[in-house]
């Protein structure tokens, strides 16, 4: 199940219905998950903005780069303009060009785009080479093109799926998860939905409590006790606020305080970046402008405080249910990487009160 | 009494002999504080790196920017040259000119500066308007000038003190506030200390328990009820380590992550800037140079995670020292800010077991 | 006379009528200019964004860094909240925090502005040390009051004047220079203004003839001949065009390319930066805002190259009449630094054919 | 020719021997060059720093984005941790990702790197669409290793070669192109290499003469008249000055600057980043470090100001040179786009006493 589903209530604001990035009207995610044998355990996730012609709407779009020590693709084109046009995919390190590519083959035989010349593949990664043969980049072409077909908007899949099959996280499997946050209306009523890959190393802490050091699994616990502490975080967030690109560079930036939530900070070998978007309809970038210039809705600076909160806390619960949902994984060279203990955990909630905090106050402006 | 005398200890490393910035060998600070008649409650806080001339002996130095609505002064050159050529001064937003032009008098006057003529003054400030009248802007160069002369070494006093006179933080009082951490002598053994100036608003939380909540007085609460989110945080960090001026500013920004651990999520108001510095003895830059290159050491980047975990968790703790320190205070308009109530904070911790989590495990590789 | 008074016609683009940063409607220029005794040789120089009060509707701006190595303050909440909130003064490096304080005292009693607590002063420099007794910060209050009630729209005052008062540029005096591009109506029409304060060295080049080398004096010609190759430049850039701030930035970006046509290259010393706004009047910031949502126009990224050409041109032509109307002058410790010998350059420019280059193609588009 | 072999000297610094990227030493570059029925126009070019196992042996590097509307790959990594581990390939936009993991290929089965699960492939790329069928993505993995097996010290092929087989810069055919230059003793005597990709528009400008206008070839000029203003710039910047990746990053940037001395604004569909590595011994980066600690020499920020001057005349001149060397092409859709022609140009550079400027006063301090 996922965190909720056991009495995790982390933050003071509502989830949407889903408790997924697809909450955020029209963004879809799927998946290819490839376990083969005994060594071959990665795959791909595709979140796709909306479904239209990426490339010919273009949305507004920001980066935010935690840790640089990644592989990511299509950074700085993002930047640079403010937009996205291809979906988001998400794989394992050495398979990130590859994958690259296959986006590329997929965009260029869009209709639409027959005459298109130049496409900027937005690709992350993190690195499963602790139970995956990495080396082996066994994500093809076809499995790109899978996940694309595959998005769907409504429940999404977790923890070992797609490009979270393989990743581990502050010291059990980690994987896939995602979240969202409901605006009050006095707010604006929007909708933040967060979506990670994670892959990272820490203190295990969960809703506050020391998870991490009761079971005796963190980062320079002990010397003679391997722990992973590098390995990466992708955190993808979506949003149907009117925000220009700098408003969402902002807002990606708030995703990286919420690892401080779980008991993370970031390590040297940690490539941890975030990618936002608007969904925002009129504020769409037509490649084919009909003028020169757009006219679009753009929210006040001051109105952000509330999406600031919003992402860090489905942040926090998106990584919370990437291991929730997890599972045990036995990889490359017969190793394997146990899931969250769920009843001792469970245990440790109770102890430190950390479960049923819906009871506690929450935010009463809706 | 600090955060851990009430048995508030957070995170799995050792703090240095007075869990202060200034357990980095050779740092002193120093304040003055303004409490006068109803409304001037402000003042000036001094971090000095060395004893020493610090414009010709400057030091390796970085800066991060997490939220840039701020005033901080002397930021694009460090960033820019890579080091610090002046004490830190802390003070308030309106005043942030005056005190940085009464930092070049010091400087200029300096034996040694006599014919200097560029000086790059290192100044930052938050906003501490909702106490102190600071449209009066009553820092003067005297006041300055005292704080600078009254850095030392040793204990630091906290609180409502020098530049954290008069801001507040998470609904309560807060202020000035400091802690260090040690590294196991397998990690290089090397000391990392941070000061902070707290003043923004959040979801208080303490080493994982619901203080915020639990004491009805958070951000989003409830639009009847007042509630200051914004407001900007300095933290400013020394280190022994020997780091190049990159890897300082890799350092600053996991400080940000710690803003997660105490509730915070960096509002749109809340103008929030970390500053690192590294004494390290053989890599200061000499404004008089001998000869064309420097002569360094620089530690590897695959070694900084136990110091990113340091900083992470001394800011941390600064930041709650900010807190437990601060008293109860009233200012202008005769409004006054009530400290964290300790007793009941207490109790809250007691029944989150928040307290005495120094039984748990700690890092065993000392 | 300006440049082109001497027909030293630079780029492809037509000139506003003033040829001034004041051809963008609404924009003003005032100068205070400090000539006293042997060695008082500065000033304050205002660019004013429109007539109204900025703090209350402010513009989208962006700062660009050029080389950093500079005291500029405001640059972190510009570069944040895409916005500017006081005039642009310019002083010499010593007095910038003392200029700032009084463009605080001078932003905080505007009728409006009575229960304003945080302003972000945006003040730039450069060092006029080697003429000007820049230890005495000669520059007090009412000189910046001044410069801001002085300021005016049509023709700017250049060369010695403000705070290009005692600067050098390229083995000459330097100071105040301006210039301005309007676009052809096929590309929007727009204006684009620049306002330059010059202060730095190289190898000067006008319009294409090798003038510094023809006058034997040009950085690194000879160690036994002082040539003095550092200082900084401010370049001010102001448009009428529908910026954001994204926009404005790579706008900004494009004017450090123009340091390479007047034969500068950005050297350790120089701290060179831009700072861009837009005054299209439906895209202001106002701080009381009406609604949560601005609803603002967007010029299309596709659109930008004739502006990046129009401040291209318009930065080379700033440069090169800061050069043109600056005059002999001796300052400090009896030092004198020559103006560019007008007559000997126009001889160079003619075998260089230089000069009348606009009976070459221009752009035909209008 | 190369530029110089028809007189034209631009700058005042001595170039080194070969007057290329390989002037630098240990630095080698290859090509393959793909011309195959009418249109495939492409190809690869590699920059190898040194010639041993580059990800065993990092070089400290830095990144500068001079506008971001481009594909490369690997920056994020190369400004987070300061080095390079792989060649640096250059290809077309479309190829990039290709590219990349044909050098994964390689870099994965070089000896030593049997265990290596995670390559950072530097991978930079320009729009050759007009005369290359981009679209069919024609660069195969055996190309890239060709390219990086050809890779030789010495002369250096120019012009329709590799990356730049395709490509046109400021009007007519661009392509390849490289320069050097050599510091005095007295300033270090370091050598800069630049090689560049040319691939972008403007109004070209040869040595200060208006070339572009005089052939009525530029940006604007007709809208009648197809002119393509947006491609992209690579530019890649050797040294074996001992630098930070602060300087290389300060170092990179200052190619920017030569944009301006040969007519080009960086116009918005022009992707321009540099790359700057140092091929000092001592500091480089073992993978496998013995100590925690490296010892390096740092050169002082003082001593930047020639290596800025270096990296911006050899910049333009290696612009010069793709220009110079290329030749005619007739591609897709039988475009054909002409090379620079010689002659004429020749007359026009005469008539501008362009030519032979070595006799005018070069730097002394050699």
């Amino acid at each position: 199940g996922r965190a909720r589903d056991f009495g995790i209530f982390t933050g003071i604001l509502k989830t949407g219905s889903n408790n997924a990035i697809t909450d955020v009207n029209g963004v879809s995610v799927g998946h290819t998950t490839l376990i083969k044998g005994d060594s071959v355990r990665t795959g791909v996730t595709a979140i796709v903005p909306h479904a239209g012609n990426l490339f010919q709407e273009k949305v507004p779009a920001a980066i935010y780069v935690g840790n640089g020590f990644g592989k990511s693709m299509g950074l700085s084109q993002i930047k640079e303009l403010g937009n996205l046009e291809t979906p988001i995919l998400l794989t394992n390190t050495l398979n990130a060009p590859l994958v690259a590519n296959a986006l590329l083959d997929y965009m260029l035989a869009l209709p639409g785009n027959e005459n298109v010349r130049s496409v900027n593949a937005m690709v992350g990664e993190t690195n499963d080479g602790g139970l995956n043969d990495i080396r082996g980049r066994h994500v093809k072409a076809e499995d790109v093109i899978n996940a694309l077909k595959n998005a769907k908007s409504g429940n999404v899949e977790e923890g070992n799926v797609g490009a979270g099959t393989g990743t581990e996280a502050l010291g059990f499997k980690g994987g896939i998860g995602t979240s969202s946050r409901v605006l009050p209306k006095s707010k604006g009523g929007y909708t933040v939905g967060v979506l990670v890959q994670s892959n990272f190393g820490g203190v295990l802490q969960i809703n506050g409590a020391p998870v991490g050091r009761e079971l005796n699994n963190f980062y320079l616990m002990d010397k003679n006790k391997p722990y992973k502490a590098d390995g990466s975080c992708m955190i993808i967030i979506a949003t149907d606020a009117p925000l220009s690109d700098r408003n969402l560079e902002r807002l990606a930036k708030r995703s990286y305080i919420a690892f401080g939530n779980v008991g993370a900070f970031s390590s040297n070998g940690s490539g941890d970046y975030a990618i936002a978007f608007s969904t925002y309809a009129k504020n769409r970038i037509f490649h084919q402008a009909k003028s020169a210039t757009r006219n679009i809705d753009d929210l006040n600076n001051d109105e952000m405080s509330p999406l600031f909160m919003a992402v860090w806390e489905a942040t926090e619960e998106a990584l919370l249910n990437s291991l929730f949902m997890a599972q045990d994984l036995k990889g490359i060279n017969g190793r394997e990487v146990k899931a969250l203990p769920i009843k001792k955990t469970l245990e440790i909630l109770k102890k430190y009160k950390a479960l049923e905090q819906n009871k506690l106050p929450m935010a009463l402006e809706y």
